[in-house]
């Protein structure tokens, strides 16, 4: 379907700003419905979720990783959260896509993959008819985030063509890397959804600033967490503050927003608390913004500035042949 | 099929100079049917129809750009005119196909092309066959043209070398680039169509000259338009003038033309109103004249003067896999 | 000198925020002496001027363009604005590196470059031992700006090391450019400076998310003008507005502001008027900031994200020789 | 099944370290046997034997091979190994089979295989409900190996996926093969079993570092033999020894041991004598270990290294149809 | 000095039609001394003369050259035509410069210059204080003139910058060859000279191509010889023609003209007779309309077509030292 | 000169084991002459120090970073490493360079590199005749490193081929990575230098395991580090430590070893404290390790296993002209 068969299209979309309910993925996953389930009853067509809300974010904590060291604790911290990842596919997949069909929206989802023993910050993309379509793993995670996430490649930046345009994501920081962004604009993405966890004031202008770049709707979902999202001592201690915090205290502020290409803010930014944020989004404000500048278009320099995406997946070790390990007959 | 074959070929051209019907692709297309029944029903082999005249020239607009501003009402002036604009490939293409088969011609076919949300002021080129070959794509637009249209690259200007001679087509002032009209020469275009909307009559030493220059056959094909084919004010203005013209006022007035290569008139130019131009060109007259002068044969000094045509596509983004997005499955 | 040399450096920015003197480029020369004067007073090292300070940004103007017509009147104003700009080298080039040596002020100066009939807007380099180092060309204008300028390739697109910092430019809407902005970044610039005539609030937003991304200072001078820093009707025109403005109309509201890599804004925005804003920039931020986020360090992924850059000069035609004109013996 | 399910499941784990009965292979598999069937008693799940258990390891033979020469004893010793190995599938293989699942138990059993007239270094696995899953053959073997066995290739690399984990085997020296190792690692190996007939106390460095480098654990099995388990002279003569070794004189020594992913010597290593080595494995520290190294996941740079692994097989005659012979009806 | 300061410029300049005295090359130049003259008289600041006006164009003759043939008397007519033309520099040139100078106008003057036994078609360069400036040789003849001059090289297309413009000239059917025009258009030509033999109707529409094309002002100055201006029978014998043509017969019609860059006709094209054609260039027209069209600036696409110019002299014998031949000391 | 020669070549080699100076830079470069001079004077032809000897290992470092956090004192904290780490080239490298020569030794220094405001943990290598010959960038960084130092990429991994054998170095748990390995075998080296700051025993088994896979020497230079080689609090907090460490407290405990290609052990491990660690190092013993296993030569399959090494450098932004920015003119 081509673009100006949109241009007319108006498309209720919801961010979803929440807490993990960390080391619970079943429970969180039951939470993910209910807010779906709001969200879709306000007749939302496309739910964004932030990013590691199933799996969740470790706020404040180091694994008991130093230079040099790691602690057995961190290491035994590590067990359990690479045990509340996800596998992909696999059950918790399927309960998603059967979400996102009952519920006729369009999911993106953040959350923490687990692919043997190396986790990733995924983004998983469903569409509105119950299928898993595909997933986004976060190319460069930041700071001690390396030493508990893997490096997705370039396999895994897709950018999906819906009826209700077309959906892509970059995570987190990410969203400061201008070529990942660049490739993004060059797959034609229209809805650009933003999961995070990140809640300085400085999201809001990049977000502003990257609907204005890539003349796309930006979608920024990030999670409100307070110290009673986590387990209590000892199961979790939040190194990171000089005390322990209270129970109330807010450990991720959210700041989730909606912006239009043409940089209006149309829903939030919410430091409040857990909330919906919702918007009509009029897709003819994709044309109108880039008759002035299209990134990727007219307001390009090919023969002066390229951008090369190897797209390809990465692995350490190719097989020629598909099946890399067999299965017991049972 | 080589050249020599052509020699004692005489081949039936029409240009066709028309209006678009303004913000409406149904009707130009519903148009363009009757004008090239018309022409085939007078033995046209090769129908040339003008710039733009798929989407419309948008004469006398400013799209409400100033330096440094541009007008809501202008940004959504672009949206309609986006609207107007057609996919290459896309039903509008697959629809002109058919009428170049159903008809037995080849058209050549100006028109408005929308690739995302950047557009390109193309030519479309059809065999008698009933097949898309493929486009050529405005390397240059002149003066506000700069702000609505993207920028073609060497990838798209081909020649097609036909049963009735070797077919290209360079637009409007592009007729002025004499390093894009060496490089047809080079291509060895035989049949060179010159779609415009440029009316004045200085036009007319050019398409002399260039005949002359490329010993070709020049088939000049330009939009005749009066006020009436725009739609009324408030929905369409135009700022140009001093006062608003009148119905009848004349905005584009034609001067479409066929020369020989040895630079004698045809048929045109025509000044006059909406019409067929048609000529049989003798094939002939190609070889007769070149004997004289060769623009890229005997008559070149290549040691001295050499022209470079770099026509890869140029991409801001490349993807080393092929596939950009994907599709949702239905 | 390596960066850890810059790394405990302070240095004293000043971004002037003023009008052209329009169609008067020995006054506004005057003026750009006033300026400098008064911040190197301040103890300015580096003192950066809007875009097209010299030769100036015709506000409002179209040129009389309209899609497919020039009138007279329009093409006597483009003589007059090319009569204004300057050539490079040349006498007001001289001029200013005399003003930056007897300053000893690092100048960036915007400026309406004449390269025989074609104008450039650019932007001038000049150290503080009174030396010219170069220019960056605008790679792409906007909107009717396309009409007046040409476009800059890769070959002037300059980074410049110096004791102060690493030193370059991105003109205006070039900053949406996220390409661009990464060679910049993959150049070291430490310096970023932004001469704009853009007024609009989002401005704010893309500084603050360029000095997050790029871990720069961004120092952006705007142009303040008034209806009265252009020459009365009927010598200039604001066709933009529905009425003529009034004498102290405010037509650019400047904007300008510093940034820090951090993200914290320094210095302004300043929407009042023409002035003076200054910051003194502590380079070893820098440092602080891509200890986090090193975006082409740490933070790239070459191996899936590759920019190539083709600074080499591109000019429709070459000499293998030097000269391309010979000069009548005086 | 993903990884995460068997964080906390613990595996009983028996390596047997003992003697082929040579040249007897009906009644090496009466021991193999009364191995398996105490080993079970004891609760293992799963069993390891050595290298050639069946059909034998000729320590200190020679075949009767010099350069450019065989002698015709040589000749009719390697017609006795010939008639002492296995075919796969066969008669033994069923046994074995059955063995698996009378008891219980994974078995991976070293045995030299029979095709044709070429003899290879296997090793065989074995489910515990008595199916035969597959087998791995020796990629290289070591000094005058080469002059008994043939080479495996990339298709017999095999690593299942069970209930217990995922399981492969690499034989003697080919560990010492970096790319073989990275094979398996990259198939997801967690029980990495090294069958060996090789006794140096260096053998335990390769086995912790493997562990270390894999994070894997380690189950090594090696031959226990005294001169008195291979026939008497003349039926068997050690030409390596200086004067023929006496009955109880120990030929091969052992050294079976189990480490866990950590690089912790969980049992073993033994070289006192035949015995059956167990230990009991907590999958859980694959992960605590992975934590900080994966070799093939977040450790990696695929994007430097990477390795291709041609797993199909290797034919010197291949046919365009799939049957290579035509069967006589019977 | 840049071309800002000209724009304001107005240059009388007077293209020459006149006919050689043909065989008589010091009448032809009293000759050029009087239409030199009287051009001053008027005020022309700068002349320009037809192709070969010194030395002749042979219109008519074969010089006895068939194919596979030269008869004698061919032969003896060329050695009186190399007889007629010029040494550059020699005698005649520096009457030429002084003749500049005491006329004080720049002058372009056609001759049929020899070098050795070789002769070229020569333009010959003066300026207004009586120096010789340079030459273009005719890079490509036409036709028979193959058979007697030879062809220049890309040292000899010089553009002199001058107090009056950038001036250069372009030798009659030169003018149909792209590829040199826009070498000229590269060096920057402003007063473009075609000095042409040429007088059919189409030199018209190429002269006022040129002029838009090239966005400069064209002087063609051709011969208007009659019969007459040629020797009686058999000293020159008009194979060409039928029957041979009376004396007032007209042998080239001239069609001089004056063309300004916008493409309007400011003199001529006069195909009456002998003549001085003469207009007033307002320089500041080329920069109105390069506004519209700038071939070399900012409507080019280096990026896609670039034009190689290789402009150092090609000679069949290069030697390593820089004197060719050592003078004898008088 | 080809392997063979060295084969009766004995070299003298001295591992280093000893603490940075922390902080200081210069201290560190004037303790590392001292060590040097020592070693020389008992004959050492190579010496190897420690990974990042200069520049300093932060053991038991956050530099604040928890997930989602960063103090400013840890950003601070890094700003004064990155002042301590050194440019290469730089004057520290030339003070190396210029001790290398001074004692007639071929160096292999640690030390942490600054590359704009990224820093790797480099090795660099340095000839006996003080040339610099080139670095080692460690390709993956463990755990917590990550978030301080870059990555390598396939252009630093040399080996040098010297006089005294083909040295190469890889740093810590890159002595984990097989494919890196294998990658140094198959560039021949014969020296390998193992780096290291790690000093648990495991550390022995992979050092031995590496000599008898790669047929190699394995030199390992471990630091030896007490808590008052840091600086007191407040300027350093071991955050990893329940309390404080003491003054004497071993923070790393060194386990420097130098190996045969046989797996045996010629000098250390030693645990006990600052110290030089010697061996004699017979070359021959390298022939006679690899006729039994050459682990890329008549051990490898490559028709199996297959490893592919991208070692072209990888930059995120590719320029086509090679300067990348430019100096002022002093």
């Amino acid at each position: 379907m081509g673009a100006s068969d949109l241009s007319s299209t108006v498309v209720r979309a919801t961010v979803v700003q929440a807490s993990t309910i960390f080391y619970d993925t079943p429970a969180t996953l039951d939470k993910a419905e209910r807010l779906i389930a709001e969200a879709a009853s306000y007749g939302a067509q496309i739910v964004v979720f932030p990013e590691a809300f199933i799996g969740g974010y470790p706020h404040g904590s180091t694994f008991g990783i130093t230079l040099g060291n790691r602690t057995a604790k961190g290491k035994e911290e590590f067990r359990r959260y690479h045990a509340s990842a996800i596998d992909v596919p696999g059950p918790e997949v399927d309960r998603l896509a059967a979400l996102a069909g009952k519920y006729k929206i369009y999911l993106v989802m953040g959350a923490v993959e687990r692919s043997g023993y190396t986790l990733y910050c995924s983004v998983l993309f469903f569409d509105s008819q119950g299928q898993y379509m595909g997933k986004h793993r976060k190319l460069m995670p930041t700071g001690l985030e390396r030493a508990i996430w893997g490096f997705g490649d370039g396999s895994t930046i897709p950018v999906y063509e819906t009826p209700i345009g077309k959906i892509g994501a970059v995570i987190c920081w990410e969203n400061r890397m201008p070529l990942l962004r660049t490739a993004m604009y060059g797959k034609g993405i229209e809805i650009y959804c933003a999961p995070t966890v990140y809640d300085r004031k400085d999201w809001q202008a990049s977000m502003t600033h990257i609907a204005l770049e890539g003349g796309c709707f930006v979608l920024s979902a990030s999670q409100f967490c307070r110290r009673k999202d986590y387990p209590p001592p000892p199961d979790y201690v939040f190194v990171a503050a000089a005390e322990e915090p209270s129970t109330d205290t807010v450990v991720c502020a959210g700041g989730s927003v909606i912006i239009s290409p043409s940089g209006q803010v149309l829903a939030g930014p919410n430091y409040e608390g857990e909330a919906l944020i919702s918007a009509d989004l009029d897709l003819g404000e994709i044309v109108r913004a880039k008759f002035a500048f299209d990134v990727v278009g007219h307001y390009s320099r090919p023969e002066v500035l390229s951008l090369t995406v190897k797209d390809h997946p990465q692995d350490p070790v190719s097989f020629t042949s598909t099946a890399r390990t067999e299965s017991t007959p049972k």
